[in-house]
């Protein structure tokens, strides 16, 4: 019924809503909130799951930090990826336990810490980075949430190479991702999944143009929007504000094939892009 | 540069857009499509990510087929879960290889698949379904993609126990989701998440009230809409049609603790629940 | 080219964005804003359109206020509808100029004023409002966009009756709307179109029960989403938070005929909505 | 109780969700439908909202036709405006009986109608087409509504003038509006309202130039969602599908005031139109 809580475990404190803060439990360390206050020392030996009241006598829950915590509750330098793109990255590159993946813009490590929690144990992602402080900023998040391991950090420009062969997967999470795709293609094994993440319409044009230039096909590029609902017997209701956009995300894959197979192939693909509406 | 296609593999042979077809290879058959025909033979030896041509001269991509593409082209008896609603469903569960996971309602084993593909190979999914018919679906899919290691199908009803205990997340992808709360919470582990995907509001509504009486916390309930980008360069636009719902997707967090804590905390809860937007 | 602005006129001096103040043009008053102040007496006599500058130099426009100004500017007590869902209340009820309107609950008047300058010169709104405090908001607000002599504001209960007959459409803004559809019915003519406006779903199940049940076809129920788009040549995208949701939108047009013809008619109505989707 | 539907006069045959037909009575003509045959003579006499039944014994509603009847049943040659992007026009331009409007691209006329509505009886649309195939189609939707009175529609090229001065509003419906914002200008009086409907981001960045560069202020632009609820008591949830995307409409005022003026005042505009999300 939930493992006991040590020293040095992490641990999200949760009271309701956006009021919740991941800590590091330290006996002799003690918690503030508008609440009140928790002394560590009382977590000690409680179990995931359990509550703790403060001093004020308000209940808060001892919750296990999943990597969406870690994700939201990560120090941030950059523009964060969120969880809902996130998702939607595994589900469609199809990453899993063991895969290899490359990444262009560690950035804060947030969605490098999230593509290391599903290639662990056996996986590995190889993220460059060409702003040291930024790379600083990552490796303390992939530290915090443990999954250092599982990742190679680099400084350096990507567009010049990964450094690595026979990836599952090529994540571009830069500004000018047009000047990654090619390396990202040096990168990935035949039919490898390529990934791009940008906030304009304008970036996506260039990188479409570039993945079919390059070799890539099935190149598909959406949008995630995620609603809340507010939940309440009898007055249930959409949720009255929400994000309105953090990114696009276009998907393709690597194929192979000399200049003329490229060009016949990709000229198939790009035939139905463009005319699937009219 | 690409794995060799042998006897007994799975290709996507992709022509554009909708137009793609998982296989599996045997020398001696040949694939149909409107735009001619392709011999297998002539696609053994070859890489994933090489390009074939029809009899029509028609060329078409060999694909290495992601969790995604099993999904998309599984068998199906029933509505399935959509990649879009899997993928958040991972972000915020935190599930990854190694994750015990329990789901009520396996349907056509379409999201057992995905789940069974992120937990592997250390992690296992128990799933039960009330209809044998749909047993025999989900298997044949789970067999198709290889991940029937990583699953055990049960036929029964979840309601009465999942016979599991500690699990990480506990799906509920059924009619009557709220039946099948308490059955889950005595399957996780303190701390553990609870998923529940429900088309309409009114299921949505009745569940939720399930979690806060027998034992959840952080309650929230969603739904992803995925927007199409059109890429043209110098025409670029949103896609003309798009999906306007699946599901509403409801997560919360096992807590524990006797009755009267139980009733504080989450009290804290729903009150912020409720009173978020005025 | 443009009107010239004298004393008493409305005008919408213009800076940025959000920052736009409407103001009635008096000879002896000051306009202080964060970008420094504006004399009127500089106004009179300029065209809307026309630039001012304030004492610390900054341009500011001379707009003339359009509909949309004085609801988004409009004194408010209440929630009020917002400019997109009006928008589509006029698209589906075709008012137009000379119809008759009822409307219950009138809340600020946002509303009223724009039904009102719609269906003037020739056409009328009655608006009923349980609130006294709200009805004097209400009659500031028409009276300062100049709509009152259009509008006849009464305090009462409408689901007692609207006091009209042969209305083209009757507007129901009020937390309980069940209630108000058998007036409702009985103030328009055959084939008027009734409209109601509800944040959540409950309302809009137990209305649209309560039309099937009074006498109304062609019943649909919609929400409308407006996101913007930043546009920026070579970096456009849409706006990065959006309005999620405001009130779901239900029409429905009044059947005549015995009990027997409405039974038969509204249970072939009511089988299409809800096999529609399976 | 409704109006006695007499010879000439247009009906909405109603049956159910799209099961409906606009029709022009006759004496002597027989309405054929999947439900069974209504013989118009058996309508004569009747109110609007009545019930009729066909020779198969279906009931069927007999409404009366409005704007959006009009609209969506049309002649077109041409993709047609959207009555949620036609509601969103009327709230943010303030259109209203009187008004002026000039239009650049009638197709076929679908706008053209809505606008007429809106604007009549002493209001006016000045539209301009350059294929007269689409005006002819034009022409004969107007006269079917009604509507042809308040309406000029000239061949013709109106990048080249609208042959209008003073006018409150102006809509460019085109594949280029760019090319027409100058006439635009020209065709309004101060502080006008100019529209541009776009089904690309490309078009929408030219023509937002074009508008900052000519002598617009207050530039705004969106895109309009609109999502069915599927109302069933206990079963209530959004619609599977919907129109994921028809166009951008862009909304700006015109500002006078010398090319200095411009300049500085724009400038001001554009700051915060590139600055607002960061």
């Amino acid at each position: 019924m939930g493992e006991v809580i040590s020293e040095g475990d992490d641990v999200l404190i949760y009271l309701s809503g956006d009021k919740r803060w991941l800590i590091t439990v330290k006996a002799d360390k003690r918690i503030h909130t508008h609440a009140g206050y928790i002394e560590c020392s009382s977590i000690l030996g409680k179990r995931y799951g359990d509550a703790v009241k403060t001093n004020l006598g308000r209940t808060f829950w001892l919750l296990k930090p999943t990597i969406e915590d870690y994700v939201l509750k990560c120090e941030r330098k950059t523009q964060v990826v969120y969880p809902k793109d996130m998702g939607l990255i595994v589900a469609k590159t199809g990453l899993a336990s063991g895969s290899i993946v490359v990444e262009a813009g560690t950035g804060s490590g947030a969605l490098t810490m999230f593509l290391a929690n599903i290639v662990k144990p056996n996986g590995h992602v190889y993220s460059i980075e060409v702003k040291e402080e930024f790379l600083d900023v990552a490796r303390r998040n992939l530290k915090r949430s443990r999954l250092l391991d599982y990742v190679t950090l680099s400084l350096g420009d990507a567009s010049q190479g990964f450094g690595v062969s026979e990836a599952d997967a090529a994540i571009l999470d830069v500004g000018d991702p047009w000047r990654f795709v090619e390396a990202a293609w040096r990168a990935l094994k035949g039919s490898g999944k390529i990934v791009s993440i940008s906030p304009t319409m304008n970036q996506v044009e260039k990188t479409c143009e570039a993945m079919f230039r390059v070799g890539f096909a099935d190149v598909e590029c959406v949008e995630v929007l995620v609603r809340g609902l507010q939940v309440k017997t009898g007055a249930t209701r959409p949720a009255t504000r929400m994000v309105g956009h953090t990114a696009y995300i276009t998907f393709a894959r690597k194929v192979l094939g000399g200049e003329k197979t490229l060009k016949e192939g990709v000229a198939e693909s790009m035939d139905v892009v463009s005319d699937e509406e009219g």
